[in-house]
């Protein structure tokens, strides 16, 4: 039997619209944020210059999944209030995570894309929840999965009735630490290929290092990804999580005019 | 600050009671069943079988974790309740898998150690939830995880009050794809001295080869373990699940004659 | 102490010129060719075709490294001379293997550029003999080497007294097998970042599937390579090695002007 | 067509024979030395302890591949003579390991069994030229190399000639890095079944830890392994090289007192 989300059962492209934005339409998408909601006043600022830089879509962590039991793990309900305020403010649709099957009716009320992380790629229960829903999910793919067990994962959420999934590769484990993970640019285009769900990179966590984000987001692009999910934050060395990984504004805007380059060339 | 599951807070090792069963007490235990349980009939039979052949806690999916959403997934609150009945007339205790928060009360209605699978190892929700219960908790190693990752993962469960923890190394995922996983010797051993919860193997997921499965548990044993987990099936071939990593009762046998042989030399 | 590959020995970049070509130099090279040269017809046919596509030099294996000691290694010094007959009639220099450090000499009396494959990342006394000719190396990175292994062997081959090496990532192994290899786009990209010395990128071993060649060869473009290097058959299902990666001549070209675009567009 | 390596070839066990040793005749061998020969004086001191302790087959490095072309590469031929010279005294054979085709008959010349290091499993020039001499190879696994493409390397060697090797597991590399490798116990006792060679264990380069070696080596050997192979040195911390995965000589003692035991309870 064919996968409902395989190539083979629907050839024509999906595209997943968000208000006025189509995910898979041909012109790649930029979703920024910081990794967590740390703040209001901290993230509406940061909301209101992501507009200017030309981001379509804010992400934000109110419930973060973390490795340790000690450590900051989001501002909960209170962060879901936050992106949505930010919404109001911007006109942006928000992404942000969801972790816990019985919070997703709680967080599909704010979030206008709902994440599911690479830890919980293969949590069944919350993938046949969001499946329930009528609002986008974002998949990252888990960092061991393969790319058949993420497409898998995806069905489980179309097979639940949900047709609005976004696939993001985000960097597999490997025994190569220089970076965090390392980014499977060929596993991305090969999932371009094999499911007609949009698919997008998220060169933050596949590097782990500032430096290495830009290019790398720039060479997803060219390969045909439908987006790219970039963490930025104003002082990066004093974000609570993932400081290492995100741009600073001004390395977000370098990035920015290269990523509008191409999209222009690309035209 | 040291993390309450390492040897550095506590020295002394934990044994983790089940009815008059002790895990960590030096005596290594020996866990078996079939993946999942199939039918009333079938488990009852074998749970006698395993009794007989010397087994002292009996294994078996009653809410099953598939790759694919196509696949059987257990039988639910029904294989729940068959355990509890092989409990009652072979008088062993039972241990089975969680996969939902919602879930872990009424799964600990019927069994008595509670597994967290592989790919739930970070499942974070669902370790603080089985940290507010007053059972053990079997805690299987990711396949992508650290040893760092998987300690704090018990850690999770025991900071929320639940010390009853056994880890379970059941292989890693690497390059190799001869067997199922790749079967991490060397960490359990290290993770017999970082911390002091017991550690068992399960050389059934670890290899997804029969032929392997008997010497595999022989060397986790002669190295250390304070216990494996082994899937036996009557008829492998026609299990609905990992049959092909199943041992039928002959082949148990025999590993049971090797298991009962190394205990009564190390003693 | 700092090695003499480190971009801190030597900031500025190192251009490595083979005959009129500057590999390095930040307008990307193209290196194409069948994976073995397998007969003087074929080769010069195919030789004539990839200068007219705008290749600019060729590649091709005389001397095979082989998993197993039953297929086909190459045609050996009758290889080495049909390339020199192709250098001859195209003026494009050539790049070949050599696996063995009693062979460096004669496959340098006949080759512009010396490679060291991937399963020789780590052969030191073939490093330190290509270390002693004045001949540019193309290092292969090794399928398991980390990126620090990688240029501590460019840094034999430099502290023999040969500073024109090449670097070419190709894929490392992982779990992953949907692909030959896992495109390591990130380490590639750090690497530039690490070494003054020239790094170039084999999307044809790093994703082992035709399809997907192209697509890799964009992005390592876009994310800063300073060449590709691309497998090449005119009928790759009668290729002797390789053929389910190598592009057929339609396929190629199509590359190309890709390519091409992109460097026009980067200029 | 069927390996010559294969167990389908040839079903009864390859006994090896070095001296009076037998390697493949279910009474494992136990081989031990320093990872390379320092100095005279100190060889031939720790060989006579080894000797006392049990052990059958000496090792020790005179060539050795090192990562960095700065670090201590070994005696060369004055470490062959140093090891000969154990071997007149101790009358125990020696292990050492070649790296250049062009050394192997040098090194024949001195030794009793070749190693072939895990960097050169497919170093098909030198797998070929040891197949033509007339003494036993030991051929470690590469550290990213399959079952299969480990059996291929020893077919090259068996292919040529020489039907007298013996394989050697030493861990595979995989994203966990508390140890220095992870030890495929499970790989190695495929390998038992799916070749006739001798398999034997380095629990010291697997593990890279002095304080797991006993234990996996126990683990290895419980498992079916044909022996082992252990890195020993009076003083680690002083040692040139690998001095944080040898034991000393009191941990090497309890390793034979463990071994012993296992040794004559298993006969």
């Amino acid at each position: 039997m064919e996968l409902k989300v395989s190539r083979k059962s629907k050839p024509e492209k999906t595209i997943v619209k968000v208000s006025n934005i189509e995910i898979g339409s041909g012109k790649p998408v930029i979703i920024a944020g910081p990794c967590a909601v740390e703040g209001e006043e901290e993230y509406l600022k940061e909301a209101l210059f992501l507009k200017e830089a030309g981001v379509q879509i804010l992400r934000g962590g109110a419930f973060k999944p973390r490795t340790s039991p000690y450590t900051f793990a989001g501002l909960g309900e209170e962060g879901l209030k936050i992106l949505a305020r930010a919404r109001e403010i911007t006109g942006m649709p928000v992404v942000t995570e969801v972790l816990d099957p019985r919070d997703v009716e709680i967080v599909a009320q704010y979030a206008d894309i709902l994440q599911i992380g690479s830890r919980n790629m293969q949590n069944f229960t919350l993938l046949k929840e969001v499946g329930l829903i009528n609002k986008p999910v974002l998949l990252k793919r888990g960092l061991a999965a393969t790319l058949k067990e993420w497409l898998l994962a995806a069905e489980y959420i179309v097979a639940a009735g949900n047709e609005q999934v976004i696939l993001c590769e985000r960097g597999i484990r490997t025994f190569e630490d220089y970076t965090r993970n390392t980014f499977d640019l060929a596993g991305m285009v090969a999932a371009l290929d094999l499911t007609h769900l949009p698919v997008i990179a998220d060169p933050s966590h596949a590097t782990g290092r500032r430096e290495l984000v830009g290019r790398v987001a720039l060479g997803a692009l060219a390969a045909g990804a439908d987006g790219i999910m970039v963490e930025v934050h104003p002082e990066p060395v004093k974000a609570l999580s993932d400081g290492q990984q995100s741009l600073d504004y001004n390395e977000f805007q370098n990035l920015m005019t290269m990523v509008k380059r191409f999209i222009s060339q690309s035209a």
